[in-house]
């Protein structure tokens, strides 16, 4: 039991000296690599720079305690800094002492939240948002992403947190470009651009083994930051009109207690339970593939519980919300860490780096940070998949293209709210006119098949029905008219046999029109059979009074039906 | 096309003298017996009674012109007006001319919802409402309209359109009681319910013919009507504190131009599309039962067009929300109604009515209206139902239960949009979990079935795993999570064959989980099989990369797979 609630007991008794020096190693490459994302994220998000590193602290270390995967690495993430943006800007004004205590009451909320559906095993909520909306929704956020961070590349001033409102401030201001701003901004950029294009070949041609290679490729960012915080040192560019990170607060993170304020959080409830799903979704996507590739198990309902508590930690620690990161994870793993120790050292790392080396970040220019996080979030935008959705399925496609647009036009909330209702509807439609057929018998065999697809035996007095879906409120009405179609049409019909091969649900809405054809077939002197109805559905429609009433038999197989009913009446 | 847009035009031209002569039967006696119910709808709604009469002439006849139901009548309803009293007392003062405006307003917006829905052929809206969300809607709004009246019956006041308010004040005016409306209220009821429940065997004892006999037990409300206004009249209640209708002017509707007020539009948006949907529902379920009695056929999406058409005549005649009602197109049906000239001859006969009687209502009491539409609303508190959908399913069930609460204690927008959101996600919860089952060979044939439920033939390296449901993105991760499961479970694995036979939908999600599926299994030394792939899904994965990239084959059925893979490798 406690097993269950704690992982971390499962795997600590076994651990020794060969595990503890890669977790090592992985932690300390893992502090270097995530301070400057972190940073970054927390700019993103509003914040004063230094939220990003609290918010790699403790609930880091929760996530260690509560958390099934070995090697999931939970921070600051770029998606979830936009939405924490985008949430505290309609609460708070940025800067403000409000702002900050609104993202305090923001990880508080997530982290009940996750911990609640953790703790009702609600795992599943996340599967409302389908691939194409979760897809979508990351291409459209990075380009919000890298919109915003443009403004940071030419050291002008945009806000907002939708396309249109961000890009009109951008243009507007695009005569006021600050050129040593920019010359830093593009001079990252470029440089990183390069590193990840040519970085790893390059090196590995320098005889570099390809892991240690692809490592230093990665740490463009740690390189980058480092070169122009000491340019920016060097040549004073602060003074010039640079914008830098500026004083950051040595010491570490202050307990917090977020206010009880129950109209924040009203107003917070929302962008708090969206923040929690599309956190979890991105967490547990990145575990599930880790764990695959490891041949270890994690469980959903239990990584709710890390991610909640990591989100608690975040609140009484002056952080932010958190998840488990695309970028942080990946460079956890490929450094070899092997359990979530690694994780631990990494947050004792970025404390010790709090703790004493803040002053250092003083000069450290935003346009590097902006460059960084550019260049890791365009790889979100995935247009071979976008592509691919359209070849393979335009109803998929148009809730993906109402994410995008949404996203970009109206802003986070509003685009993931209307892709996941659109995908259920667009689902609900589709379930909604099942297709169906009517099935003739291969001559000479037991088979049916389609009659219009198939030569097929069929008799004038004899309709075989194959309905291809479930029953339920959404197709019900649509059964009705198809069969009293079917009856209108063919006046010398006699039996009609429903095959319920592929239906795996009968409600109470279909049941009641299963009753009401079942009378009106009556009425027109047809009798009215089912045939290969499903054990469970059997079951339950033996706890109804439909079997009593009706004017036909239940066969097994079609071919018994046929058997019963293909000779004309006497 | 024509024809198709005006059904009128396919039945005119056959009309002859012996249906004449039916239809105006008919429509003298809908003129008789829709008026008491047409003036209490109106007060129901918070509106001047006139307006039910209004509301039964012009939209009417735009129903005649445009409907596709021989015998529906169109005319304000009980639960309509419910819903139009509610949505009206959010916006405006009962008795103000802006509650007169309100209610044009939104005559015009469900007119112009119901024919754009019809235009665009959008009738399925009406199938997300499922049957037991609709029965606890209507078993709710008839406790609503039921406790509403209750206030008539005793001459004091209630306000609201929840029962937790209205109950309160209801409860704390009972001592306000005024006894000469309750006599008035109690012997109306007590004399309509001995009609209705004995009047019909009684008159037959008489030795009336049925018809006859059913014809006058329904005329309880006229008969009603005129003994107690007459009685109000002589004794002058009104005097005395009994509140009657009082004066009523006089002549036919005035043209009436909804104002262009956005404000209000947008406040009666909801209520609108929730009154066109629920009317909707109403009225087509009546005109289905009808049309499949006398084999006649309706077109929903032309029924959408009438009834669009009726609540537009409502909102430029002074009118209010209108639909097919229950009560009313019972008794045209019984009348003998043959085509919907008995709908154009009602209205005429209401219209007359208008023009020279009303100044004869002056002195009807509302106790007697109240007690008609007590006695009217109550058959659709539908127990049996009710108990049945307990017993068939605990999800229906929920959905019906949450519907009924919420309608009670929030009104009728909250219950009917909670219980068609709980009812959706009640549907994606339980196909999001899907049945699945391992089978095995019965022996000797070749057939399959599930290996926990028959003796079955099986062999350790091969695993037939059956999906019972589509694969879509709400259990998309779920059958991840199964298939990865077995394959732990099972280290000696080498095959694994889905079979689709109750697979009628694979959407975007679920081919990207097939794909990382395929992926996973392949890195695991395992081959993904698919087997009995339905047309439709097949031709759609054709478009996509997977069925390249998948490790094994696609079998046509699952013996074929068994011959093939059955043997293990050598």
């Amino acid at each position: 039991m406690l097993k269950r609630y704690l992982p971390i007991l499962t795997w600590l008794p076994h651990y020794n000296r060969r595990l503890f020096g890669a977790d090592l190693l992985a932690g300390l490459i893992v502090t270097v690599m995530v301070i400057p994302q972190s940073l970054a994220y927390a700019l993103l998000a509003g914040l004063p720079a230094v939220v990003g590193l609290y918010a790699s602290l403790l609930p880091a270390v929760l996530y260690v305690l509560l958390g099934t995967s070995r090697t999931l690495a939970v921070g600051p993430v770029a998606i979830i800094a936009l939405m924490t943006g985008a949430a505290l800007s309609e609460v708070a004004v940025p800067g403000s002492p409000a702002y900050l205590q609104a993202a305090l009451a923001l990880s508080l909320l997530s982290g009940l939240m996750l911990t609640a559906m953790g703790l009702l095993r609600l795992g599943f909520f996340a599967n409302f948002l389908s691939h194409p909306v979760i897809a979508g929704f990351l291409s459209a956020s990075a380009l919000l992403i890298a919109i915003s961070q443009a403004a940071h590349l030419l050291g002008v001033t945009a806000s907002g947190y939708a396309a249109t409102g961000l890009l009109t401030s951008l243009l507007g201001n695009l005569g006021a470009t600050h050129w040593p701003t920019l010359a830093v901004g593009a001079g990252t950029l470029l440089f990183l651009v390069t590193l990840r294009r040519r970085g790893k070949a390059w090196l590995m041609r320098l005889g570099l083994a390809d892991a240690t290679a692809g490592l230093i490729a990665r740490a463009g960012p740690v390189l980058a930051v480092v070169a122009t915080t000491l340019a920016s040192w060097h040549f004073d560019l602060a003074a010039r009109g640079v914008a830098v990170v500026g004083a950051v607060p040595a010491g570490l993170p202050p307990l917090t207690l977020p206010a009880l304020d129950l109209e924040l959080w009203r107003a917070l409830l929302v962008p708090a339970l969206l923040i929690s799903v599309v956190g979890f979704v991105e967490s547990i996507s990145m575990a599930q593939m880790l764990a695959a590739r490891r041949r270890q198990r994690i469980s959903p309902n239990q990584e709710l519980l890390g991610l909640g508590g990591a989100n608690l930690a975040a609140a009484f620690s002056a952080g932010m919300p958190v998840t488990g990161g695309l970028s942080r994870t990946v460079i956890n793993d490929q450094a070899g860490a092997q359990t979530p120790l690694a994780g631990l050292f990494a947050a004792l790392g970025i404390g010790l780096a709090t703790l004493l080396f803040t002053p250092l970040l003083h000069h450290l220019p935003i346009a590097t940070l902006a460059a960084t996080i550019t260049v890791a979030i365009l790889t979100l935008v995935d247009i071979p998949l976008i592509r691919q959705t359209w070849r393979y399925s335009r109803s998929d496609f148009s809730a993906m293209a109402v994410t995008i647009a949404l996203t970009l036009l109206e802003g986070v909330e509003a685009g993931i709210i209307s892709g996941v209702l659109l995908s259920v509807m667009l689902f609900l439609y589709r379930t909604s006119r099942p297709h169906s057929a009517l099935v003739g018998r291969i001559p000479g065999t037991e088979h049916f098949r389609n009659c219009e697809r198939h030569d097929t035996e069929t008799v004038g007095h004899l309709a075989l029905l194959r309905i291809d879906e479930s029953l339920y409120f959404a197709n019900a009405r649509y059964l009705e008219d198809t069969v009293l179609d079917l009856v209108a049409r063919r006046p010398e019909l006699e039996h009609l046999v429903l095959i319920c091969s592929a239906v795996n649900l009968i409600d109470a809405s279909a049941l009641e029109s299963l009753d009401a054809i079942n009378a009106r077939l009556k009425e027109a002197g047809v009798t009215l059979h089912l045939a290969e109805v499903k054990g469970p559905v059997m079951d339950r429609l033996k706890r109804s009074d439909f079997l009593d009433d009706l004017t036909g038999r239940v066969f097994l197989s079609t071919y018994a039906a046929w058997q019963a009913l293909s000779q004309p009446r006497e």
